[in-house]
């Protein structure tokens, strides 16, 4: 798993790019160049999205695929300390459709207590904490 | 800082949004959707361009901008373990023009050592090397 990035136009920002050549630009928006992502937000996109794959392969292998699925991240940071690292991150798990309240909850519980691997790496420094909304209805 | 996630046509793929509005195509490459990145080489990504913000801001105040800089990370991950954290991370820092290697390096230890907040983050769980390399010499 190896990664190269490199400046972009002289700028504080980056292209990134994988072995399998997906790319991506991120770094300091400065002036005309607003268009790009900040690595601190590239964590929280990586803590969402390995859970999420982890929830959406659990609830598939039971059969459950008609809902619509998305996450929403909140994040405060331990402003006061030099480098200001995440303090807490909540991720809202939210489902649409027809899938199980319990059994979506299970799913999340089971990736961030179990197999999620970024949230093993984050939680050491920050509380992770989680709600599952199911058509509207929170499971906290 | 908030981030929004959407699954992507019913895969293991996620585009995660931005407040600025930028997106990109995280999750499970499948079938025909291989053009995405993996959760976690977001977080190489993330520890490559926090440090790498620091280090071009660093120098840029020291009015040495006449150079072309990369960074190529590589990885080992905990593979008998789940999940499969990383064991140690390294980080290629390769400048090539203008930039005096001892400039260079001291950019990068501040960075790496003082400001960068990714990293801070993810040694408390991996051990991080680094390797600076200017004009084809390594000053590690």
């Amino acid at each position: 798993m190896d990664i190269q990035l490199k400046q972009y136009n002289k700028h504080q920002i980056f292209e990134a790019t994988n072995e399998s050549g997906y790319s991506l630009l991120v770094g300091r928006a400065e002036g005309d160049n607003t268009n790009v992502i900040k690595p601190m937000e590239l964590l929280l996109v990586s803590l969402a999205s390995c859970s999420s794959i982890d929830v959406i392969s659990i609830l598939n292998k039971q059969r459950l695929v008609d809902f619509k699925y998305e996450v929403t991240v909140e994040s405060k940071r331990k402003t006061n300390e030099i480098p200001a690292i995440f303090e807490e991150i909540t991720l809202n798990f939210i489902f649409n459709g027809t899938v199980s309240p319990k059994k979506a909850k299970k799913a999340v519980d089971l990736s961030l207590e179990k197999y999620c691997s970024v949230s093993k790496i984050i939680e050491q420094t920050a509380e992770i904490k989680y709600k599952v909304i199911v058509n509207g209805k929170n499971y906290e």
